[in-house]
Parts: structure tokens; sequence; C-alpha cells
């Protein structure tokens, strides 16, 4: 392991605080990095609960005040964990102050936010301090695998992308009025939330944009009791109701710019469906499966094999050759969900220490972020088709 | 079984000649029927074709003129599996003699030719004259019993409705122009094909119709070597190209007039899919899945049940307590394809000699032509929202 | 299809006499056959019921005494599906009156009495009468495409054989006592019954016979009540109860000939596994996977693919390259249970035209008998190793 | 968090000595122990890489004679990961120092060596220190949640225990020579290494001890490739051959006490298993089923349920309500191999912060070592039964 060692300051400690902080506590044990994390503080407003969360995730200090946590001179890295709303201005006061920034995505509540944002960061590209945006399904091995089949060339010509992401945690209509179901704090419901990683997923997969979309949206519960915090995925219901103001599913059917059609759907009332992405791609040469429900395999049909013995093969992503798995355990044991973020630390802290930006950038949490917009626009006029900012196929 | 016998004419020998051939063989010997029926002729262009069909499929004449045959005496039931540009002709002219019709689906290539089918066979019902389209895949025993458990309000209110309908038998650029490819024969590609079985499968399991589609459609082969012969789902290459007159692959999203939305796509070019169809419905209390590969077995999600052994239960629909089952084997021992042919002989013979409505009647038939039309008007008006026409939910 | 006919007669007409008719029925519909079957007469002992069936099941014409049947004349193939303790004087004696003979399994229910029967039949064919005896499984196209991979050499040198066959519909201790419950009529109990499909199956498609078991066996339920009839695999309960004679469940390990190790298990007490014929088969180069509860697939590992998209691939085994599938439904349109015994008609009529003799053969039969012969005989001696008679490999 | 804190000291850092590290590592943050654990040594014989050892897997300190580590007065408790013919001395001379032991399993290499530690664990645990042997799968959520279900009664009275540990990583006759593969120092092969693991597994599900065995087992390749290292599941070829001295694959059938039958398989030559632990077990009220493959579900059968709508549920182990799951992700959030043993040095910590004694205990270990050793009796006594001695059913 290298010498250098950077600071990191963490904003928010729930579940994206928790699931970065196992990341960065894990990668360097398992990859050779060439720069070493060092997890200075995390930033919330409630100094006791920022220092208990500190303490049992492993954090050296605490903030309370997220300015005061990018200003200090031992951090050089901040990760942004809280709500979408807070994305911008956090990202933008921290890239200005020469900080790297990884931001949990959206990236954004609105377009206009992002635009900021990248701007931001492409200023501060320009004095080598760096930016990512936290997809962290793309280092989900099975998807990095299904990327690296696709940017071969295995598949042919791509022609159908098909996403699903399906949960089911609000489909009990007493569920309360948290963070996530209100507009002006999530920007969005289901679209934003788990709709952007299939959005971003899917194309990173197929190495190509959406170049225009035709959506519908749906508030199936339109009034919820407020809780009594505001904070988490879960919450008790205090007295009172309130207006959800996010959509509670989102369809979306596209085009990308290489002639694919696309057909995805997000949604928190799939009841029985717990966190199941479900991505399938169909080329001309064979097609993919993937479903993170099973995330550790990855479906793959090869349309050159004979018909005697032609099918779906089951790969099970946990060979030393599949992407990231030289670092764990032998074939047959598999990751968990957690490993996608010990992934993203390592590529991140890489690319920190060879001078390379990392990616998902922000110029891709911006495009992502029109997609989301583009689906909101369609579904307000009769689901009439959006058409997109045209960009060049994404590098392999 | 009962004494009366009727005698059956049918039109087309192919693939769907095939399979209800095999049904009307066998329903009586499984099923304990009020008509027995007569596998009288079987009608064809080529006489010596026709006749070795006969011979082969269990017919005791023939025909080469539809009008002939329906005008025989010793025939009071015509099934109808030509082409869907033939449809329209022959089973107006079938009702207006008279006889009974069962018409594979799609009923008609146009919703013009199926408002007058409809139109001639609500006039036959006032004489007792019977029809019903063919829409063999809600006699699969895992549908019928999706149908059975959402009509008994098992899932509550439905909120998705998931379909896909999924093959690849056209992927190669090299397969020829056969008539299903062919806008003037086949109406439209794989929308009509295997699109208008996921609409009638999912309305018949929710028990609810499309209120409104935004729809896509493409070609992505847009020539094809002539055939050298023009029926069948496959052919050898003849001199020459043309063009390929129907869609490839149609997508469309909608709303149900109960307020669940909708996901559909039907497509010819997912590799490795060979008849998956994929139908997945949640509701406020429970979820069902199905796919068509695995077509024995029925995946049930109850959201009352407890989170420490709740989840999907793979029901093995081979029990006699399951619809159509207790005409077969003992439970494990699976049925095929052909059987949902069987069964649907079995429901029309049994719905002609009780003299009620078998169902689906051309009125559905129609509705599904209607659904389809929307489909293609949105993606010829970039997607934008059709209404359909309003109807009351189908009786359960 | 040729000009030949052949008469059949039936004895028996439960289970496996309703089956077997419906593959007489449909044989020749799908198959071109030097012969063609013409269902003569069935025999049972009760006429009236006897008559129904025949009614039912396409028969014409009915027998009560089983030697009535041998004797006519427009009979020339007996076709056995009454309860093995009948078995060999039924056979013998058919095959003595110079007609061909297709006896379900198992061959009888004592080694002795197979070998009676083997004798007979070795007779038999010195003057072109032949038998063969219905394991029916191996005309599943699945387990034949098994055969046929194994055969070309595609998993190299076999070293495991697993096979379970699984029920539960005795779980149930108020079940009644019905005849496969009984010693004296069935032999023995899931060893013979279902057991014994799976001793034939691997061997068939592992080409090699066992060569030694080690076994264990079981009655769970010790006493049932008096049945109120004694046909059939359900019956109503009488009064009284009686002692269960044979085991519900079996278990044994072995070694095949060439050096595989075998691990077999057949029970009826598998709760929630209604069919489950899985056998897999691990050989030097490659691996095998099938499950009769998705009888249509069978899963294939090739060792000498990459680690990276290495894996088992889920075959759907409908294409027109695989066994017995040029004659039915385009790809992906599933077969059922029943097309195992239409396609041993098949063969069975081919085979009777073409002057060769049927497999699998009574020698085969009682070859499966001495196997389960040695695995009662090791579970009453402390599970010590019993020793097979040699045989050579089967032929391919 | 308490304030108690314990200095563990490990020997061997290669596979298990990693996934050991992750789990000190990372317990502390995830469950809320009574006891805090320091990394404080880890022991190997090279000064240098064992020293590489301790920073890549965050241990503080290293020592090279396992004596020293014992005698360390910062160190309370000796995490034993080197191979099993190190395992008795180790662990008596740390218990007799009055350390904990954690030792990682099979116990012991023969039963003489467990009994002799079972007889220091015994003396040592009335001075309060404590002792634990580490089969890491009853950590398995799945796993832990199946022995809650069987414990509470919901599969009835247990008829049948199939299990099969299925891996690959030998198949190639050029593998090397390891020390796995060396009897004196692996003891046996994939009986020790890999059917302990099932041995011990469905024991602690079904809460009842294995009574008798009947076994077989087989050496395929006889001959390997002298290895250039001798630690790891994998290493280079150098010159010469050597006799493989334990068991490829080992396969035994056995009786549970309570009256249920065994059926086991563990073999490191099942081409494309990688890890495919199976465990399914049936009782006279349901059944359950699991696969490694699979972690995260486990599938029940409730023999309760209707015909209708019964079957096999897929269990997604990720509910707050399921063992281990509320320390880690929202449901759907998939865990992996690793968290096993998180969730063994969890629960090690707790018990040690309460003052009881940790399970397995060495008693289990010895009682697996007991039915490794009647196996391999069996299989050189021509699988003739095994009587084990009798104990009573494991304390729920």
């Amino acid at each position: 392991m290298g010498e250098k060692t950077m600071g990191v300051g963490m904003i928010g400690y729930a579940f994206m605080g928790a699931a970065h902080s196992q990341a960065w506590r894990s990668a360097g044990h398992f990859f050779d990095l060439p720069v070493k994390a060092r997890m200075t503080a995390i930033c919330g407003r409630d100094r006791d609960a920022t220092q208990a969360a500190a303490t049992r995730l492993g954090w050296e200090g605490v903030e309370t005040d997220w300015r005061a946590l990018i200003a200090r001179d031992d951090i050089q890295l901040i990760d942004i964990c809280s709500p979408g709303d807070t994305h911008a201005e956090i990202a933008i006061a921290a890239l200005a102050a020469g900080k790297h920034v990884l931001c949990e995505k959206p990236l954004a509540n609105t377009v206009a936010e992002a635009e900021l944002m990248v701007g931001a960061a492409r200023k501060a590209r320009t004095h080598g301090v760096r930016s990512m945006v936290g997809f962290n399904y793309r280092r989900v091995p099975a998807i990095a695998l299904a990327r690296k089949l696709v940017g071969e060339g295995r598949l042919g010509e791509i022609r159908h992308v098909r996403a699903q992401y399906l949960q089911d945690w609000i489909i009990d209509p007493q569920f309360p009025l948290v963070w996530r179901l209100q507009a002006e704090r999530a920007g969005s419901g289901a679209l934003g939330d788990i709709g952007a990683h299939i959005v971003d997923a899917t194309q990173f997969i197929v190495g190509d944009h959406l170049a225009g979309v035709s959506g519908l949206t749906e508030t199936f519960v339109k009034e919820r009791p407020l809780p009594t915090s505001s904070s988490g995925l879960s919450a008790g219901a205090g007295g009172g109701k309130g207006a959800v103001t996010v959509d509670d599913a989102a369809l979306f059917i596209g085009r990308f710019h290489g002639g694919a059609l696309g057909s995805f759907e997000a949604t928190r009332f799939a009841g029985g469906r717990k966190n199941a992405i479900r991505i399938e791609i169909n080329g001309s040469l064979g097609s993919l499966a993937f479903d993170f429900e099973a995330m550790n395999e990855l479906h793959l049909y090869d349309g050159r094999s004979s018909n005697e013995t032609g099918g779906f093969t089951r790969i099970l992503v946990t060979e030393p050759e599949h992407p990231y798995l030289r670092a764990w355990w032998p074939p047959g044991h598999l990751l968990g969900y957690e490993h996608s973020f010990t992934h993203e630390i390592a590529d991140l802290l890489t690319d920190l220490g060879n001078d390379t930006d990392p990616t998902p950038s922000f110029e891709d949490g911006l495009q992502v972020q029109q997609v989301l917009a583009a689906v909101t626009e369609s579904a307000a006029a009769s689901s009439h088709w959006q058409t997109l900012p045209t960009r060049a196929r994404t590098a392999a």
C-alpha cells in the first residue's frame, strides 16, 4: 500500500452513510490502493447523535456544520450522503474549497442544480480537484461484467434494454411521510431514488445514452401520516396527515442513440419485490439478464451457440477473472450489497492516487438528471415524446 | 358423454391448425362434454397438401374453397386458423350461414374489420349461433388460476401490470419475408401476433381493460429475402428482397380503468427467449408472477404473510384443485402448450352444449384490436397518449 | 404413413392406462410411423367399468379376461398396465402366443419373475416377437438429450451420478392402504415404483450400470386405514387398519462399473415435491442437471468454457434439433408428461415396423430389478455392500 | 458499546485468516457488543510474510511462534486458522494458558485429538475460559432461520435430511498436491473439509444427531504434481508427483436418533458447482430447501397450506425479523459469505461478555469428528453400518 493518506469528511450518517463507512473501512484491506483513506470526521446537525454515529461507524471526529467540515485542513475529500436538496450547495462549496467530492445519487434534485454542479466540477477539475457521483450499482461485479461483455461486442448491436427497479416498502398506506416522499427534499419519488439507478446502470452497460423518452408517473397513496422524525427509510407516525408530493411509481419507454428500444419501470409498490433491479439486454448476437435479488449471477445468451446446447448460461460472478473478484474469496463464496460501495471507494482512491478522473462524473449525473426530467415532462404532457440533449456515446 | 354430435370444419392447417387438431382429437377423452365434436373436414387451397394434412391431423374430408366448407350441412362449427386478413370475410359468412365460429386471434387485422365481425356475431347470437376468439393462453391453468385469485380479491387493488412476450425467431436478418412479416396479410408484426396475447391475458387476469396507452414500435430489419413459400413460421429464402412492412417490436405503457399502470413489450428480437410470456401483477395485498417458459408454475406473494416467512410461493399448478387439472394426471406431472387448446375446445363445446356464450367473445377480440390500434396510433404520433373507448370491467 | 396396421390390446385402464391411451391415440398424428396402431380392445375385470373406460379412452372393444384378449386374432400387441404382480404371467403368456409386449415398469415384483420374463422374451425374439419395458422417462426429450450428450463424450469420464425421485402423496397418515402400499401387489414401495425410474434413467444417460450398492429403507407410517377400493393412486378410507408392507423411502449409494459414484433417493414423504425427478451428472469435462418439475429444461456445464463466461446453461429443450421435437411445436412451446408416452409408442411402432428390437428390453428391466433387489438386501444386512452381476456397458 | 476490551491473537493468515480478520474488523461496527475486540497480533512462520499480512489485514503486531503468541499478556483470545494437524496442540496449550479459543473446523484431524481437546475445553470451562469451533455456516442467516423454524416445530417430525456440498476446484488433474490433499496435514479430503460443514449444519438445523452411517469414499485422481508452495487453496506446480492421500469425494447415508433418514455427499469434483451447499429437510408438516449459491434465500413449504396456493415459498432472508439482519441493510440488500464470520465473532464476543459458553462447542466439534470417522470406517468395511455414540438431542 502506498504512503499517501487522505482525510475524508462525510456528511450524513443514515443508510448511505453506514454503507459508505463500511466501504471506507474495508477498501484498503482488500485492494492495493495508492492512497490510504483516513476517516477523519462526519457531520450531522445533532452533536450527540453524530458523535454516537462516529463511534459506531469508525470516524475519528464530528462536525455539526458542513461548512466547518469543508474548511478543515485535514480533510481532502468530502463524501456527501445527505438528502438530495443539499447536494448542490455542499458540492459546489467543497469543490470551490479544493476538496475532492463523492456525491451520492441522484446528483441533484433538478437539472438546473445539476448543471451548476457540473460547472463547478469542470472548474475544479482544471485544478486537479476531482468529483464522482455515487451510482454504486456500476460496481456490482455482475453489472461490471455485463458492461465488459457488451463493450467487447459479445451482444452485437443492442436492440432492447429492459429494466425494472421494484420495491415495496411504502405499500402500506400507514407508512409515514418520510423525507423521501417529500418533493422539496427528495426531488422526486421512485423516479429519482431508484429509477436513476436503472437509467445509469443500463446506459453504463450498453455504453450509450437515451435519446428520447415517453413517460407515465403515479402517486397511488396521496396522503400519509406525518412522521415523528423525518430521516431514514422508516419512522414512527406522528399526528396528522400530509400530502405525498412525489411519485410512487414511474414507467417510461425510450430510444437509445444507437437504436435500441428501452423499457423502464421504477416503483415502490411491487409487493414482494424488495430490491429487485432487473436488467435485460438483447442484441443481435446475444443477450444478458440480471436481477439484484441474485446479485452474484449474470445470465448470458450467446446467439452463436448451437440450438442443441444453447440457452442462457448462469454465470456465478465469483471467479478471479471477474471484475473486483480477485480481491475477495474463492469461487462460489458470494459478495453482498455493501461490496458495491467498497469497490466504488477502491476505484475512487485508485483514480485519486493516479491523478485520473473517476467515473461516473458529475456530467454523467447531470445526464441522468436530464433523463429523469424528461420523464417527468412527458408524464405531464400526455406522455408526449421528449427528446434528450445529444451526447456522444460514453467511452468504453 | 352426451349424444349430441357437431361437425367441425377447419380452415388452415399450419401451426395453429395442427394445435387445434390435437385439441379437437383430445378434448373429449379428458373432459366430460355435452357435445361430441366430429372432425368433418379441413379446407386449404391445394387439394393434395390439404388431403395430406387431413390424413395426418385426423380429419375426415377436405375442401379447397372455404365457402364450400361453410355450405356443408354436416358442419355446424367453423374453426378459422388462416392468416388474419381472411378472418373477417370468413367469419361473417359463416355466422350468416348459421355456423358457430371459433376464430384464431387476432380477431382481425383492423378495428374496422373487427367491428363488422362483432356486428355479425351479435346478430348471429340472437339466433343461438355462437362465436369465440382463440386467445388460448387464457386456458393455461396457471393463467386461469391467476384470474381466479385476482377475482377473489387476493391481490387487493391492482397497481401494476407488467407483461412481456419475448421471442427471437426472426433475429437472423436472412430469415425470409414470410406472411407474418407482411402488413397486408398479418396486419401488424409482433404487436398483433404476440402483443395481442399479453393484452388479452393481462386484461383477463385483472378483470379490467386498458383506458389509454402510449406506444413505440420499431422494425430493426427493414428488408428480408423473399420466401420460397409464404406460409408457416419458417421457410426457405428465394431470390430477391422485399420490405418488411410490420413491426419487429412494440412497447407501450398504459393505464387500466381501475387505476393500475401497465407496461407491455412484444418482440421477436429477444435473443434466447423462445416463447417467454412473462406477466407480473402487483396489488395492494399481493402479487403474482408467471413465465410461459415455466408454464406449469404460478408465483404468488401474499402481502399479509409475516416478514419472517413471507415471499413468493411457487405454485406447481398441477393439483386437482387447479383449473382444468382434474382431467389430467397426478400432481407434478406437467402439462404442455397444446393443452391450452384442448381446454379451449372443451370450454367451447361445454358452452355450446349448455347454450351459453363462450368467452373470449368477438367483442373481447375487438377490444384487444382497439388497444393494438391505439398503440400503433400513439407510436405514429410521438408516443402521445391515446384514450381507449370506455367499457365496463369484464365480468368475473 | 405406412399401410401396415397392428391391433393393440391393453390390460388395465387406471393412471398408466390413461397415459398409454393418449399415446396410442396421438403418436401417429405427430410422427411418421411405419405401422399404424389400432386401439382394438382393453381388458379389465368389471365389464361396465371397462366399457366406460374404453369409451372414454378411445378403445374399440373390451375384454374381461386377459387370456381372451391375448387370444384375439385381431390383436398383435399387448400393452400391460396392470399392477406389478400380474406382469410376469401375462407377459409370458402373451409372448408365447406370439404377441409383442409392452410391459409397464417395474418389469416384475421379483428378480425371479423378471428372469422368467427375460427367458420368454429371448425365446420370442427368435420368432420376431418383440418386447419392451415402459421406462417412459427415457423419452422425456431433456433426458434423451442428456444421454446423447454423455454418449458423445461431452462430459468426459463420469464421476458422479446424483438422483432423487421425490413425491409426497402419502405423507398424510390417513391416506389409505392402496395396492401400491401392499408388498404382495406392488413388490416394493417407493423403491420399485419410483426408485426404478431413476435407476433406469441414470443408467440410460451415462450408458453404464451400477456395480454395487449400499442401501437403507424405511416405512415411516406403519399402519394405514384400509381402502374402500384397491385401485388407483387415491381412494377413500374404509373401516379398519392394515399394515403397510412396503417401504416409504429408500436411499442408496453405489458405484458404476466405470468408476462413477452414485447417490440415490426415492421417497413419497418429501413434502412439497410432487414429482421431482432430479438427476445430476458430473464428469471430468462437464456436468448435467435435470428436474422433472421443469421437464423441458436441461442444464449443461461445459468445463472447457472460460471462467469469465462459464456456468450452467439452461437449455430449453424445445428446438427442432432436440430429440423428438421436430414432431411438435415451435421453440419455446413446452411439452408435458404425457409426451414421454407418445414418444415411447412412436419408437416402439417404428421398431416393430423396422423389425428391430425396441429398448429398454426385458433384460434392461431385469437389470433394474437386480439393482432394486440388491438395495433391499443391503438394507436388510446393515447396509453392507451388495455386488451386482457384471454386465457390459449398454450400447450407445 | 461496552468498555471491556479483549486482545485477540490469530494463528494463520491464509483464506480463513483473511475471512476472520474482516469479521474481527467489522463485528463491532454493526452489532452492539459487550466486549470490544482488539486485533493485537497474528502469528505465522515467516516474519516478513506475516508482517505484510498484519498490515493488509489490520493486525497491530506479529509473532512467529504460536507459543509466544499464547504467552502474551495483552492477548486473551486465540483464533486458530492454521491447518487441522496443528489444532489440538495449539488449542490445548492456549486453554491451559487461560486463553479463550476459537478453533476453525474441523476441530481436529482425528477423534483422539478431538477428545483431548474436549477434555482441555471442559477443564478450562470450569475456570471461565471458553472455547468455540468455527462452523461459520451456522451463522448464515438462512441457515439460522431454518434452525429456528424447525425448532418451532414448523416442519413437524423430521423424515428426510438431504445435504450436498459440491465444489470443483481440483477437477483438473494438474492441480497440485496442496496441503489440503495430504492426509497428514488435512486429516481427510472432501469429507473433513466440506463434509464436516454439512454434517454440522444439518444437525444444527434439525436439532438432532446422526445415530449411524454407511459410507463410500473415492480418490479419482490418485497422483498430482508436487506444489511449489504448500499453503493455500491454489499453488503453482513444481517438479515431480506425489500421491493424493485424502478422499476426493465422500458419500454417506444415515439415520438420525429421531428417525430421520440422511443422505450426504461431499465432493470436489462436481464440475460447475463452486460452493454449492444444498440442504433439504422434509418433515411431516413441511419442508425447507437451501443452496449456498443463493445464500440469501430459504425455501419453505408449509404442508398445511391449501393445494390451490401451496408450494415452496422463496423467503429472501433480508428482513429485520430474520437472524442477524437487524444489524444490516434494508430488505433486499443481500449479504455475502464473509458475513457468516462477522456473525460468528459477534456471537462469540456477546457470549464472552455475558459469561456464557459459545456454540458450537468443542463437544460439538468432536461429535462431528465422530461422524466423519464413522464414514471413513464404513467406507473401509464394505459400507457396513457404523453406529455412532449416543448423545441427547442438541439444546434448541
